[in-house]
């Protein structure tokens, strides 16, 4: 019996700033109401699925930004999601920031913020969370930057790997679940090392603007789009799995976010895509046989896989100047 | 002033099996020809572009492979070749079979069989060799199988790593060249060992059939040309640089190769395509200071890449299955 699962993405529109989270919860209750009625088993949220992206306004003073953040989980604000999986059997993915007080790598504890994304079983059991890896932006205010893009100031590294565990998905059994947050996508090794670990279908939120504020010309915005979906679509080709790539789209707070959220097959083709700048659900019938193709024949790691050379993959950080070539009647002089 | 190198892509027509090596660079030269008149500075050939893809054919005694391989380059037969690059000026990619003699990994001195492809600066000279790492297909004959793929029978993996040297071609100055070789372009993990050595041009050719036997109806054919166009477009926008994916095309001993070669620029955008089945330049004009904004951008390495978080890619060859997830109630029991 083939394994299908119902996989529903539901894209959300601008949260402005000013917009509470009672407001933004009854969103995303609405939106699982709509995903009960498409016969969904799950519905995954993007990314700082809570609040608006707040990385883009400075604060000198951390702590003031320490509203965006969530320090429990399911909180009073946030329970009545948890209440609506619970009495429609959906399970959820949903991104927010995360205040964890925990032990850090000196083995001392103390606050930390993660940009974190949780699996969430219908029963309101947290079955998988991930703490984003890739953090784009800079730490400091940057006077040439018209919007701000200040990951790196509010978050800490992720500190729990690329994890994926087995766990029951509405009616297609045990699935292999993994996630990643937006910037992840364009690293092919969050997807290898999910791939490695025979990832089945990948939840992904993402908060992308319009326009590359870096790009000074050297890039078309229509660009933007292609950018993601092939980041998306060559992962899930190359990894044999299901992914759903979430966005936040609109104009929050003065800036475009453009959307465009897709459910990907094993195959790298897009099943399904989102085309407003709203809340949206999308939906499609995943047949989660047909990672097996792949996995077993092209992509059969085991059988083709090379490490010994990819060493540079871990062994550097940055990239390095490659040697020049010396032409022999040069070399000989 | 712009870096500007005019690059030039060669797909191949099919080499049918009794077609010989005078006329395949015959062929060649008249492509070389067609180059210069274009005003390109470098042209890009296929992989194994001096005979049929033999693979396909099984011989249980590999040395009766062996005519298919070169045992020295510049031979005779391809002298002309070398001739016409002197003469226009033009740097060319070749892809053959290669018998070497030399030391294997416990040092013993032997001869030795590679899928390998070179760089030859218009001087004649070597500047780069590869010898492709991911060796798809089979050793054994496959019953199951209508048309043979033999490259793990015939070829040894590669032992030159994913090397990028910094060599001049034509006007645009010193390059940061690459070579991968067909099945490499859908290994993520090639890209990167390149893109961590600066590469701004990867060079690769490719025999990729129409039709993927392992399929069984899990996979519809027009996915063939997406898949490469995925991975190599992927490869390029994530790594920033130039990429030239080069076929041999049309219907070969019976067994019909996709062709479909492409231009791509470190935006992943198709620059130019063939479109037919038989001998085609394509050409596009690379403006290699294109690189540089992703480079610094989106994909600094050294700011963004957390290879802490990568180990798996060189720990593990094959995948692993995931842990079960254990629900509370049934952890508690």
């Amino acid at each position: 019996m083939a394994r299908n699962l119902t996989l529903a993405a539901a894209q959300l529109g601008p949260i402005q700033k000013a917009e509470g989270r009672d407001v933004v919860v009854g969103r995303l209750v609405r939106l699982m109401e709509t995903a009960r009625k498409r016969g969904a088993e799950v519905v995954v949220f993007p990314e700082l699925a809570l609040t608006t992206f707040f990385p883009r306004w400075y604060e000198e003073d951390i702590a003031k930004a320490e509203h965006w953040f969530e320090t429990a989980m399911p909180s009073n604000e946030t329970a009545p999601l948890f209440e609506a999986a619970r009495k429609y059997g959906i399970g959820f993915h949903l991104g927010y920031a995360e205040i964890a007080h925990e032990a850090d790598e000196a083995g001392q504890v103390r606050k930390r913020r993660f940009n974190t994304a949780i699996y969430v079983h219908p029963t309101g059991e947290v079955v998988l969370k991930y703490r984003k890896v890739h953090l784009p932006g800079h730490a400091e205010f940057d006077p040439r930057r018209k919007v701000q893009h200040l990951e790196k100031r509010y978050f800490e590294v992720g500190n729990l790997g690329f994890p994926v565990v087995r766990a029951p998905i509405g009616q297609a059994g045990p699935v292999n679940i993994g996630m990643m947050i937006c910037n992840d996508r364009r690293w092919p090794e969050a997807w290898r090392v999910m791939g490695l670990q025979q990832v089945e279908l990948v939840m992904l939120g993402y908060n992308t603007p319009s326009i590359n504020q870096d790009a000074k010309g050297f890039e078309a915005h229509h660009l933007r789009v292609l950018h993601s979906h092939l980041s998306i679509q060559a992962g899930c080709y190359q990894n044999a799995c299901f992914g759903a790539g979430v966005a936040k789209a609109g104009v929050e707070d003065g800036c475009e976010l453009f959307g465009h959220s897709i459910i990907v097959n094993p195959q790298g083709e897009i099943m399904a895509q989102a085309t407003s700048w709203d809340d949206e659900l999308i939906v499609a019938d995943c047949n989660l046989d047909q990672c097996t193709l792949g996995r077993t024949s092209i992509f059969n790691f085991a059988a083709h896989r090379r490490p010994e050379a990819y060493g540079r993959i871990v062994e550097q950080v940055g990239s390095v100047a490659p040697p020049e070539w010396q032409p022999a009647a040069r070399a000989a002089e």
